[in-house]
């Protein structure tokens, strides 16, 4: 049932709008966890999402706007931090959302294609950056509390906290056939909460520690 | 002045050969770097590389098995690890060797593409596991000199330190715009050094720290 099918008059100004967007992005998502960017079509995600062509033509226009717009959804859509009242249980609640985030099969696939797209294509770099900034900026208040309850050095930079947690979990999807396990996001997590607690991550550090 | 020039007499049995693979890693790799997987061709290779283009397709046959003898080569050419007499400076050269790899034009760009590849393709995708079980294991003695040394817990497990290493360097090429410089090297050892040290790495940790 596709969305060009929905009847006339039954939707909201905006609405049916909305919804071509969110059956095109689907489609693109599902087109790139199964045949990775370079053989993305718009074409081909226009006959999926069952939206017409000069639809998704004129609105994205081209692969890597079309991407860049669904890094943007992706971005948008992503659930919000959680907030446990301590760092550890914080960061293992973030590194648990990573982790069945890359498990997942179709998830998986769909940022192993973004990242590999990124590597040689500047506007999907671009996207694919704006999206960890804002998923990072979401995570990053979860240091500046435990920083409020003294668990951790006063200039400790959250962002920089955060990225550790997702770098070994992203690590091992990208350089090992090892499984990404909740072992592996429990000892992100707590990887990155002794070096915060250690000074690692200080805003003015680069030395010592 | 290509491979194929050499004078015949002049070359040691085996020296021949070896210096057509030479020759054609580095054409390989060259284009690597400049086109990506996807653009690669054997002709191509052979071409640049002054090779004649049968030598090519008979001894490596494909471009993936072309790619996995190229990261084979680089895991055999590969600087050997420090020994500074400190889990902490260890820990350093090896992020700064990371890091200089990484930042490095040519190799940076290589690295890229061989992610990306292995993203789809599943002969890249060992050799690349394969590349960096080598590499990791190269350096994961650092670990246990520290264990004996009393610096570190005596079931730390090397290898995980070292890949914790790498892993921010590996994270924020792939999902950032931000430089990799000193300061993030210095910072990638220190965290992995500070977390080994709180137990971390232990080879059955998995809960506390």
């Amino acid at each position: 049932m596709g969305i060009e099918s929905a009847e006339p008059g039954t939707v909201r100004p905006g609405g049916r709008t909305a919804r071509v967007r969110a059956a095109v992005l689907e489609a693109a998502g599902d087109a790139l966890a199964e045949q990775g960017f370079a053989r993305l079509d718009l074409a081909d995600i226009a006959r999926r999402a069952d939206v017409g062509k000069t639809t998704v033509y004129r609105r994205w226009g081209t692969v890597a706007g079309l991407v860049a717009d669904l890094l943007s959804d992706m971005a948008e859509q992503s659930l919000p931090r959680t907030e446990t009242g301590s760092l550890l249980e914080d960061l293992k609640a973030n590194a648990s959302l990573v982790r069945r985030t890359l498990s997942d099969r179709r998830q998986g696939a769909l940022f192993k294609a973004v990242i590999a797209a990124a590597t040689t294509d500047a506007r999907t770099a671009e996207a694919l950056h704006r999206f960890y900034e804002i998923r990072i900026a979401e995570w990053a208040p979860c240091v500046q509390q435990a920083v409020e309850r003294g668990e951790l050095p006063a200039d400790t930079d959250g962002h920089e906290v955060i990225r550790a947690v997702s770098a070994p979990l992203y690590y091992r999807l990208l350089t090992s056939a090892a499984p990404l396990d909740e072992a592996a996001a429990e000892r992100a997590a707590e990887a990155a909460a002794a070096a915060a607690r250690a000074g690692c991550y200080r805003s003015t550090a680069g030395s010592g520690a």
